[in-house]
């Protein structure tokens, strides 16, 4: 699957075969259908894998006691981190979605849906309890994810600012964009 | 190229087909190819109309007078109006730059260089005349530009709010985010 993201992203999706993926992981293509059915499942397991992770951290912090803003930071911080370690499954994620088997997308959208709004629930309990400004939940989640997200058509992994000294740079700038104000 | 663009949009750039195209617009193969040579030379013109039409904003307002705080958000809503107009543009632009043949790629590369340099100006001159803090100008076009493109993942045209009004609400939150302390 890694190795197929990597394609993915390499060449686009549709330039890849599954000769391609068998040949970038040493099998014989009866032995790769062996593992998947086609290249549609392929596909699905690299968005399975890479919505199960994000929403596997999200989930961890459930009882961590943080408050919304530094949870705010750690998504910011997942997501990013992800352009560096799962640069592939990125694209695949952000930019396939459409060419999933009906099925499967709806798997995929369920938990997608599930991620966003456990993000809206953060600012919404910042909102309550006072340190974000009334602005509405569901665009500013949206506004976070765009700053992230948008990061897999720029980001490269050569140094200059880690992926977390990026999140902290956005993280600090949408903040005091939501902060309610002392 | 209006009616390509929403094909791409709809079914995606490689489940469209030449003939498909030629359908959309009730022509013949044959004279469709009298106009464009080739799928890409279509690709390339859909990327050009873009860009051209958001530089020939951006430049509009050289003279404008206006502050860099009001050129954002200018910037801001001409990228939220794209979602509402050129959506089929918009697609091709983020997600199929890398199918351009080369020169066409060059071409379209600078171009979109001088527009992210346009607006990472207008941030150098908030900073140099103190309305903003001294934020890395780099990165805080990427955030602008991330909150704004990545509307193309979720924006639908149906009311509830204008291209026009979510504009006024990122930048109101981006540029709280930026503006320097009083």
């Amino acid at each position: 699957m890694q190795r197929a993201a990597r394609l993915f992203d390499k060449h686009g999706y549709h330039n890849t075969s599954m000769d391609d993926i068998a040949a970038a992981v040493n099998l014989r293509k009866p032995s790769l259908y062996h593992y998947f059915g086609s290249k549609e499942e392929i596909l699905f397991w690299i968005h399975q894998e890479f919505i199960d992770l994000i929403i596997g951290r999200q989930v961890q912090r459930d009882d961590s006691g943080l408050s919304p803003e530094q949870l705010l930071v750690e998504v910011m911080a997942d997501i990013l981190e992800l352009m560096e370690t799962h640069r592939g499954h990125v694209r695949v994620f952000f930019e396939h979605h459409r060419e999933l088997p009906a099925r499967y997308q709806k798997t995929i959208r369920e938990k997608r849906d599930f991620y966003q709004q456990s993000v809206e629930d953060i600012l919404v309990e910042g909102i309550v309890n006072g340190s974000f400004r009334k602005v509405d939940p569901r665009l500013a989640t949206l506004a976070l994810f765009g700053m992230c997200n948008w990061a897999y058509q720029w980001y490269q992994n050569r140094g200059d600012k880690s992926s977390r000294e990026i999140a902290e740079f956005f993280a600090d700038l949408y903040l005091k964009g939501i902060r309610a104000e002392s």
